[in-house]
């Protein structure tokens, strides 16, 4: 739906990686007829998934992040596939990056990683009954390890920055309202 | 601190905007001894404050997002500029963008809103004992709208998908932790 102030003019690629294409759109802003670009990052939707054994752990992952150059602990994840829908999605990097298969998935409403500058949305899903079936199969620039941990820890790991990045507080804070067995004392 | 994988080489610059700038960053992963380039965007760090006035609401924002094209509602936040402390940071965005006062700004743990791809912290703060002076400083591209609501609709407003922006979220999971006055039911 258009935007009473904001007037899309049009875009100008600026460059194409895989993951991500970066462009400028061009917008008039009506309340002082300015015209004036905004820099966005055109981004490929990605899937985040909360695994969650029988006996109440979540199967993490731990694996070095290009953009800050830190190691770090989330929830496994990653981009959607062509055609690809977001529980197949997060049953297929579940199975990639930690080995686990799911008895059920469930996918949540959407969420915006990052509105201001990157068109992405971020589905986020629970798999629970989650069994290990013992083998990753990663990318050949690939390196996860697989670390379980209560459910019951995350807050306490959220309130200590163990967990710091914002996508994956949020997926926990999401799926606590979407599934009372999920929610975070 | 070095990986013991990801041997980093070197940058190269893409394009550089205000807010942004883009690189590719290459990599020795010594594992296999290949070489690879991972695109980041390169972004100032940022601030978003969470602002409660003396009866409880929240003070929050609606703008148009150029990243999404929608309009969304959020809690106020900006760049960082040069030298500018989080918790000055999130005092000026808060007056600007709402006009509003605050009697006790705190700032909380870090959090990366993106790290794959982009090597920003996030910064958040609360605000407490929030009044308004009524007048917004806005840029001449900003168009702000300001909304009250009650800080016991938070949650209702992150599982309706209402609030849906995963920083923001983030956030009130946070504050929720770090000041029990803040934590959602």
């Amino acid at each position: 739906m258009p935007h009473r102030s904001w007037k899309y003019l049009s875009s100008r690629e600026i460059a194409d990686f895989r993951v991500l294409r970066i462009r400028q759109d061009r917008y008039l802003f009506q309340p002082t007829q300015k015209e004036a670009d905004f820099v966005v990052c055109d981004s490929t939707d990605w899937v985040m998934v909360i695994p969650v054994t029988i006996d109440r752990q979540v199967v993490l992952v731990r694996q070095y992040r290009h953009g800050v150059r830190e190691v770090l602990l989330e929830i496994p994840g990653g981009l959607l596939e062509p055609g690809e829908l977001p529980e197949q999605g997060a049953v297929r990097e579940l199975r990639e990056e930690t080995g686990y298969e799911c008895q059920s998935i469930r996918v949540l409403s959407r969420l915006l990683p990052n509105p201001s500058t990157n068109n992405a949305t971020l589905y986020i899903a629970v798999a629970e009954g989650c069994r290990t079936m013992g083998v990753q199969t990663l990318d050949a620039l690939e390196q996860i390890e697989v670390v379980l941990r209560p459910l019951a820890e995350i807050p306490a790991m959220i309130a200590s920055g163990e967990l710091c990045h914002a996508q994956v507080i949020a997926a926990f804070t999401l799926a606590g309202y979407a599934c009372k067995s999920l929610l975070l004392e």
